[in-house]
């Protein structure tokens, strides 16, 4: 198909330009980019080799043969090794093919390390180089296809996370959200890629995993939700307060909602990801929370759920039109209570757009 | 907890044997193994740092420290990394320490490559090999604490299969028969880890993604299901016919029987995987169809679904009582249909004992 080819196309020319000689992906989301398939190969070795100067190859076990034959991208290279043989001796093969050793040789970010090692010892005089920045060239940048995917994606979840609203009742437990939300995806013919779900000081732990804590009032809560449409992601996050606020929790999400806001107005083509987290930091810090916002405000997003670009500082790249990325700010009360706000925006000619509703511009309070 | 402490000690021993200076764990089941804690850091570096000389330490995003410092080894040390500053100099401070440069480094298998090179590029002279082995050593003699999970799993795994075959119906799809199996898990209080279903051809295609194919009379279907059980593992797979059986398939279901039964009568202590393999490939191969058994044997299994021991061609190391591994030849005929018989066994002091219900000794007509 033209347009996996025109991506393969793409990493060929960008590996004769850093002098690379090969790049193996891993059955990842760079593969599925690449080709349309990904399978994993458990702890087998299961690649998608590009050289520079050749027609890509697969490798994989026996067993995944038949299924990488199917491949969307019509690559008919199809090397199928057996479990008493092991995979080295057809890698070996092409790398003295293609000249690999002494030249550079590009690895996906989430190859296991066991077949990096593996690789290193075939061609130990390989500059071996994360694909990462070499991918991140093709994929931030998304077509009209991708972005009406990510719109819907994003469409999808906002409905979802109003649905999942109504159903909040008292001495609920987080798992039981979680459940709510994972059956209004459901309805909706999706299932959710995550739900992260917060009740009171548990809101306080960005990353966690919701339990059997029960809804009490006046607990501040975080869901923080997505699913894919298409194989593009969305997320969201949403604070709310459920039966009464404390007015602590009003001014944290006040200063948390500024900061979300900051960044979807200071962001636009030009602007690096490192000025965008500012923008958002500076309202945090100006307000003295500074120390409580312990992530970066945002990672890009697509096909993989977090990607390039992030929103953090040290990223100088500037932003350009068709990037995605997630703005969302927070601030962490260790023991008491936390506030995020996220929506997933893209960057037009002139600045950023949502893709999501708007968050509530005060902290809204569910009733008990 | 001492058990962790046990198992840590243990890798310590290990590394000073092989003179290496330190061990990185990614989250991985082995990171679980050790501290009974593992949360993926996503693209974010998250790991276990076991020093040969000096106490382990947790590298951790900063979001994930509080997570972190609840693990229940009890490893108090966990350092914290903001997104600002990145991972790399905490680790190199500790490399320093721990003169990791120029000694060995042991990487877990699973570590995402763009980790390790990061880890090759702050100590570029060590040398750096996969954590698998040593693991082995630690993980493939099961407790009898482990041997009791693994057994309740396997148990659990028999009866949802018993369960399943009764609400098998002509017309329904592969995904609802996957649904089937997954409320009868939940009805027990877990959930499926897996569960492959392969309606007639399908079930040529050893990993096959269950899909809207419909079950016809006269189907060969295959069902590979399993769950954890307090972290353990089942993995069994079952092949019958829908309605009536065509004579080709109850002939191969004779041979992969034989094929199971002769791995299992051959295992003991001190016969190494190899042979295992090569006694129940020797049936399928003498049978005429040792060119359609194209993987392993078995797998070994625990807290993880595969791991060493593999019971395959290669594996010169001979079996000790405690380990566990699957017994599942196979024989797929593409276009045709596919036959497998698994169960988990376990090396006792004088040969094999199945933790699943003996498998039907002839090819299993269900009712249409």
């Amino acid at each position: 198909m033209t347009m996996y080819s025109d991506r393969i196309g793409r990493v060929r020319e960008l590996l004769r330009e850093q002098g690379a000689a090969a790049a193996v992906f891993a059955p990842t989301d760079q593969m599925r980019y690449l080709t349309g398939w990904a399978e994993s190969g458990h702890e087998r070795f299961l690649a998608l080799l590009v050289p520079a100067e050749a027609d890509p190859v697969f490798v994989v076990p026996a067993l995944n043969a038949p299924q990488a034959r199917r491949n969307p991208a019509g690559i008919h290279d199809v090397v199928g090794w057996a479990d008493e043989t092991g995979w080295e001796s057809a890698v070996r093969k092409l790398f003295r093919r293609w000249k690999v050793n002494r030249a550079g040789l590009v690895v996906d970010d989430e190859l296991d390390s066991v077949h990096l090692l593996g690789l290193q010892s075939i061609a130990p005089r390989a500059r071996c180089s994360a694909a990462g920045r070499l991918m991140q060239n093709l994929r931030e940048i998304k077509s009209a296809d991708e972005l009406a995917r990510l719109q819907r994606s994003a469409e999808l979840t906002d409905c979802v996370y109003e649905e999942a609203l109504c159903q909040v009742r008292q001495g609920m437990t987080e798992e039981e959200l979680q459940d709510v939300v994972a059956q209004a995806y459901k309805a909706r013919g999706t299932r959710p890629a995550f739900a992260i779900v917060c009740f009171g000081r548990n809101s306080a732990v960005p990353h966690h995993h919701s339990g059997p804590a029960r809804l009490k009032r006046g607990d501040v809560v975080i869901l923080d939700i997505g699913c894919t449409v298409e194989d593009y992601y969305s997320d969201i996050t949403r604070t709310f307060a459920f039966g009464k606020a404390n007015p602590k929790a009003a001014e944290v999400y006040d200063i948390v909602y500024r900061a979300h806001m900051a960044a979807l107005e200071f962001g636009r083509p030009g602007v690096t990801g490192e000025q965008v987290d500012a923008a958002a930091r500076g309202v945090i810090e100006r307000a003295g929370y500074g120390k409580y916002f312990i992530h970066r405000t945002g990672h890009g997003i697509g096909l993989s759920g977090h990607e390039p670009p992030n929103i953090v500082k040290g990223n100088t790249q500037p932003l350009r039109p068709g990037m995605c990325f997630s703005d969302e700010p927070g601030i962490y009360l260790p023991g008491r209570f936390g506030v995020r706000i996220e929506n997933v925006v893209t960057v037009t000619e002139t600045g950023l757009r949502s893709l999501n509703a708007a968050p509530p511009a005060a902290l809204p309070i569910v009733k008990a």
